[in-house]
């Protein structure tokens, strides 16, 4: 299996992590995705550089790319992978505005490639036991979902100012927070109302109805302080017409009829290797549909209107 | 000071037990607000005993009534003691519409009494302090809040079906969430969009819009389980451009510039010690204010649309 690597934003390191320990890999390329991205530093020099990652597809004939380009240039690559039958396992979202993602969608699924994207959140361990012990029924039928993304904002690029470039803080951020409650709901979403503040997006808030009459939310921001002992403050508290779960600080706080327990979860299935071992831990329908959701929360907030979702 | 009892939800208890230390007040009457509510065994049998709270009005010439009906009757009450001349402190919300509201609003300020209502979640000892540490800059400037009151629902009188008498989840739980809103971000609300869920209601969402693009969200529900430690579950967490201010289990946890603090807060004052005291510390303005943004934040869930909110 050939790999090349596109663009060094996001989670790639992650994947090329995995991909280094894989026998059954070859890295045969690394390019940058525009020119915001250095990747001299990050790879192993032993690997083939092209300054064009389009050169880079023609000359290496890949059978998987692993592309984490600026943000917004996911879906052009996606389109170019797909139209030469190259797996793809890319960043979110994997498109950067509604008319991509109609042709993401269209070229993935005529090509045939197998296709994943990052949602590396759906198996952060407590998420990954809290969604499954959500769904054999720990709490009775969910009714009401907070969700929560807070991180530190420290130094960005410039292109975090460009809507094209960065997508936005829903869904760039919100679509893990979005993922989390469909996991954690198994429900669809139905509406969507949303705002977002700050240059570059420093905050957002979204309000979801879902089927049944089950309420969500998401709140994001950038804020969190230099001080703060991790990066990240990832939540969500799923409540139930028996019980209440709240994941927070890597841990699970479940509260039903059993008792308070606070529970450290296993380890994971890794989202990559499982790709990589067609076992799918998404599907490419949830991929699309995730974030058709987050642009839609992004449209919601663009135009201060609330947003229907069909389904 | 003559003082009556007009009903026994709510915080009416917390109320006599304030009233029945202090010397300068006289306990002259208790009456049920209706036909739901049994006063007989919770006060002093001492205290004369009245079928109807209008007959005690004209009979005892209270100076002040203390009025804790079933919720939506409050405002009737008030309005009636107001054209007697007789102070009131009163449960929230102050009325179950916004015609009611009005009502409320101009017999209070044509009679010239002195009014208060029980936000008494506004002087919880945690929120209290924690709103004066953001008013003094601990997390520079207010960008995102996020609040939650989460109750257990237990046995409930049949009346809590009943809008007329239960006004809703929003106006009766969901106000003191607005007023925490209102208490550490010190702006107005703008606009809102909310959704409740349940017959009796058991959840609400609600997003805010408030001014100077600072968004808010709170969370309701009536699903604690039986089992957890506390009746209710209460929480602010507030989100500054310094850093993040958090109450939760009656703490307050800090991070900005000067580190990481948990913070066990100081005694608060009591709500109606110091309106007798002539120290009101919410105005009728905010109380007002207060109750028209829960009603228009039931309209939007009941309307199923974003309902601005005019200042």
């Amino acid at each position: 299996m050939k790999v090349v690597f596109i663009g060094l934003c996001g989670h790639s390191m992650q994947a090329y992590e995995v991909l280094k320990l894989r026998t059954d890999a070859t890295l045969c390329g690394v390019a940058p995705g525009s020119e915001h991205e250095n990747m001299t530093e990050s790879f192993d020099p032993a690997i083939p550089y092209f300054a064009s990652w389009n050169e880079m597809l023609d000359k290496t004939h890949p059978d998987l790319a692993v592309s984490s380009p600026v943000f917004g240039l996911t879906g052009e690559i996606v389109i170019a992978c797909a139209k030469r039958g190259i797996n793809v396992f890319c960043e979110k979202p994997v498109a950067g505005t509604l008319e991509d993602l109609e042709r993401v969608k269209a070229a993935v699924r005529s090509s045939g490639i197998r296709f994943c994207a990052m949602h590396y959140l759906r198996v952060s361990p407590a998420f990954w036991q809290g969604a499954a012990m959500v769904k054999s029924g720990a709490i009775g039928e969910v009714r009401l979902l907070n969700a929560q993304k807070s991180y530190r904002f420290g130094t960005r690029p410039d292109w975090y100012r460009d809507r094209d470039l960065f997508t936005g803080i829903i869904p760039w951020v919100g679509i893990h927070a979005i993922d989390w409650i469909y996991a954690f709901a198994g429900k669809k979403f139905l509406s969507v109302n949303a705002s977002t503040a700050g240059i570059p997006e420093r905050t957002a808030l979204c309000r979801f109805d879902l089927e049944d009459g089950v309420a969500a939310s998401i709140s994001l921001d950038y804020f969190r302080p230099e001080i703060a002992p991790s990066h990240d403050d990832d939540r969500i508290r799923c409540v139930g017409t028996d019980g209440i779960l709240e994941v927070r600080d890597g841990k699970i706080h479940l509260m039903n009829g059993d008792g308070v327990q606070t529970i450290d979860p296993d380890p994971a299935p890794e989202l990559l290797s499982c790709f990589l071992d067609r076992n799918d831990l998404l599907s490419p329908d949830d991929i699309f549909y995730l974030t058709r959701v987050a642009l839609l929360a992004r449209e919601s907030a663009d135009t201060q209107s609330t947003v229907s979702i069909e389904n």
